[in-house]
């Protein structure tokens, strides 16, 4: 990293960022949302408003609820929204149809997930491995599954969990993208080796999901657990998504058989049956506002290319980190971020003193990214609406700011 | 029930209905809903939607996730929502400040109830007692957790409950008002006798929150669980509450221990460490779209006497009776809601032959209830909307229709 920058370094970036834009097929896609002079840099934790929620939502609230009312569960396509808006969500994994329901959040889909993929192991093992590093409510959420259904959590580092699952192992709770560090951790290679040993991985995409090609179909995932708010762009707490492999959902056995996964549930029989497919996965009564709103939120992927989507993450963060060397002093930031493209998801994590005050200051600034305890600067980008002169903006202040 | 119905009787009932209008102290509420010339009688599946809705909703889509995005968390008090919303509620339900909490599907708030439920009774007792008439996705739920903590489940009918508790029984799931019925359990007395057993009573108010006194607090409950899109008409899906009484709450050990329940949430510790308080009912990210309409939704109450609204809902339910029993030809239609008023949730349910097709033909003429089979009409009474003059001209089109 150079202490200074001379006119012409900073003219040559202007120059890279403008060719870099000029040059990007999404760059039409911006259009699609709500935006302003910000440098928004944070959808890895809320993604921005695509324009046309605001109406979907008033039309729900006013002729679906307001009009319709109770006719709405079934005249406007209330009840099967769920898998709905799986189907909706499927290309983008990688997942064909069948395969994935919408509904309650990440932490409650991580307790299915998990319970499940202990059932699916089967009896003589007594572990569950937790990625060590993993986002704190799966590993809080995996402790209850583990305690109620008779196994111990062994925290491993994504990076030596293939190697750590063996006959012993039920399951594995692993994040594909770490959420402070940013790092991809190996999907194909942890899958297979779970397999391998007997046991079921149970992935968590909040991180990857709209950000990069996932594979769950190509790569035989059994369970995943993913958000809808960050790169998908779903809203606020938007319900989060569960995918269960077709090969493995006559076997999926819920420790949550809410109603809404009975194979009759207007029959109302005391007695549980689980409804085939990946209806299974539902509990109770979605969230049917939230849910719609993602389900319209969703309409920006109309005819987006996910590869493209993951060439121009890696281009922005390349970019970004290109920027931050030539403009920050040295010494002052240093990238946690794996610089290997099949290490990295699409965000780029800096260690820096004062993270929290850097933070607030770039947010004053118009440059909003995170901060995570106790040292780290995140920064998502976006590849839908993010520019790389927003990356070269946000770099400059960043720099600013640190100096 | 009359074969015929004399023209000095239907004056009669038209000036009853106009009379009990009249002296209605409720009757401006319904100034509050989006309502139209249907008489909705189904409040007890979907409320009405209150006019100040659509606009606070657009407000949280534009302004606060369009606008502010991920600062709304802090600066829009999206983070409190699911204890501020539940403060909203606990007057309505009879519960002090601080023991209510907004979030997930009154399923997965079952899970968690039952579950601790038999925590909290601790060891040495190895059943749970289920309402025999219980809504299905509590008994499913209730037979999940059983199966997690090693107990089993008995169906025991609600008005056996509180004999059937015992010493080997360790939590009681109720339906507060039966949902298929309409028959109002008894709340103080089956929750002192599981005191007295050393048990713990887990209440469902599905359909008793927002259409009586329900008294948490006065009858010593120690958890609650219950939905708001019904006599709460906080839309379609609407989350859940959970009463955790005080007294309990740092007992209550949850299955679901996501992390927006840890005591220190962004500190992102690896162990979890239960917040004090309702918080500790939380699990992960709150859906917010549809919790701030719940929120704006419960606006309605305010000014308003859950006394008044039981009284006006007995009146509702009395005076329904009295038209079906004035107009319906003998034998056509059997209520099986309890005619004692100490006995009779808001709703009146008849047994009725064709019962599908009839409540079809209901709707098609501007009544709507629902139907649950096989052979039950319901009708629900939502004081806040509902008037006498609706009510009569309901029973004179099921009359017409049974004829």
């Amino acid at each position: 990293m150079s202490e200074t920058t001379t006119p012409a370094t900073a003219a040559a970036l202007d120059d890279r960022a403008a060719a870099l834009d000029a040059a990007d097929p999404l760059a039409a896609l911006r259009e699609r949302f709500v935006l302003d002079d910000t440098v928004y840099l944070d959808g890895n934790s809320l993604g921005a408003l695509p324009k046309n929620v605001a109406g979907r939502l008033a039309e729900v609230v006013e002729d679906e609820w307001g009009r319709l009312r109770i006719r709405s569960w079934d005249e406007s396509g209330w009840w099967t929204a769920p898998e709905r808006v799986g189907e909706r969500i499927a290309p983008l994994v990688g997942a064909a149809p069948g395969q994935i329901v919408v509904g309650d959040s990440t932490s409650v889909n991580v307790f299915k997930a998990v319970v499940a993929a202990t059932r699916l192991a089967g009896p003589g093992r007594d572990e569950v491995l937790v990625d060590a590093a993993t986002f704190p409510t799966d590993g809080y959420v995996a402790a209850s599954a583990a305690r109620l259904t008779g196994h111990t959590v062994r925290p491993v580092a994504a990076g030596e969990m293939a190697a750590a699952a063996g006959a012993r192992t039920a399951a594995l709770l692993v994040n594909h993208v770490d959420y402070r560090t940013g790092e991809l951790a190996d999907l194909p290679g942890i899958t297979a080796a779970a397999h391998a040993a007997g046991a079921v991985a149970v992935w968590d995409l909040c991180h990857s999901a709209g950000a990069l090609p996932v594979g769950l179909d190509e790569h035989g995932v059994d369970l995943a657990v993913g958000c809808t708010y960050k790169y998908l762009n779903g809203g606020p707490g938007a319900p989060a998504f569960l995918y269960l492999a077709r090969r493995i959902q006559d076997r999926f056995d819920s420790p949550l058989p809410g109603w809404n996964s009975h194979t009759d549930p207007f029959a109302m029989r005391p007695g549980y049956e689980a409804a085939p497919g990946a209806v299974r996965g539902r509990v109770g009564t979605p969230e049917i506002l939230s849910l719609l709103a993602l389900e319209a939120a969703l309409e920006v992927w109309e005819g987006v290319d996910v590869a493209q989507v993951r060439a121009k993450s890696l281009a922005l963060t390349d970019f970004f980190l290109e920027c931050v060397a030539a403009l920050v002093p040295d010494g002052r930031l240093e990238p946690v971020t794996p610089a290997e493209h099949a290490r990295r998801g699409s965000q780029v994590s800096l260690r820096c003193a004062d993270a929290g005050a850097v933070m607030a200051a770039l947010i004053e600034r118009g440059v909003v990214g995170d901060f995570r305890r106790p040292d780290v600067l995140r920064f998502g980008f976006t590849p839908l609406y993010t520019g790389f002169a927003d990356v070269l903006r946000a770099a400059r202040v960043l720099a600013d700011t640190v100096r």
